[in-house]
């Protein structure tokens, strides 16, 4: 497990209690980055390396009308993270920034989207460049990209 | 509760069963649209309506560093969706997709992102323009949009 220390400025604010939705996994994503400090700052759509979005059997028939070429959002949980963060104090920043005004993995409800591109589709899985995170990460949805 | 028909070539798939991970719901969306027919396709970040994103107290220091003019990327949680179906056939579309190809409310895992632009900010809530869903939605995440 990889966890994040509290830096100097930061603000715990203590877990969430409340569970008031549930999330499924619908699959897991597989990329050749076995450790968060192996991960690349940000994902290259164009040159980055190919990612699996492997999707269990009950939601394959969902991939369909997805090809190769396309843009795609790809919402996954950020399972490493902690969710108790309300002030931050990234080392690339000079003064400490409340959570939501950060894209950092550790935020209440730990969902990151990432958008890519579809390198090819098979039955079960969609290949894809543009990701940067952990390998094993659970898959919560894709939908097209924004136009 | 608003609840979608089944069209003809649409394919169910149960709904899910696992609760991998939980949600904690940060606020509340109040928008001028009280039920999905009144909402309109898609914001616009310059002349839609002002929307409240209303943060309840535990996550309000996490706003800091949020400020007018600024994206911000917001996830909410499309409490009216479906979530059991795998093909869909909207009425503007000649043929069914699968649900991962369409950004249909419908899905396993009902969680919406909007990019917005912000217009004020207080204690306990950011003003938004851009925004397309009902009032009341329960809110899940927010963090600067994609540079």
């Amino acid at each position: 497990m990889e966890w994040s220390a509290t830096r100097p400025g930061e603000v715990e604010g203590g877990l969430p209690t409340r569970a008031d939705a549930s999330l499924t996994f619908i699959g897991r994503i597989r990329t050749p980055f076995p450790t968060r400090a192996e991960c690349p700052r940000r994902g290259d759509q164009e040159a980055g390396p190919p990612c699996r979005l492997e999707v269990e059997e009950p939601w394959r028939p969902a991939l369909r009308g997805i090809a190769p070429g396309d843009r795609l959002e790809v919402l996954y949980w950020m399972h490493l993270a902690r969710r108790d963060l309300l002030v931050q104090a990234p080392s690339n920043r000079p003064a400490p920034l409340g959570t939501f005004a950060l894209r950092s993995p550790n935020r209440p409800n730990p969902i990151a989207s990432s958008v890519v591109r579809v390198v090819a589709v098979t039955a079960d899985a969609v290949v894809v460049s543009g990701l940067d995170c952990v390998d094993g990460t659970p898959l919560v949805d894709l939908k097209p990209a924004r136009g």
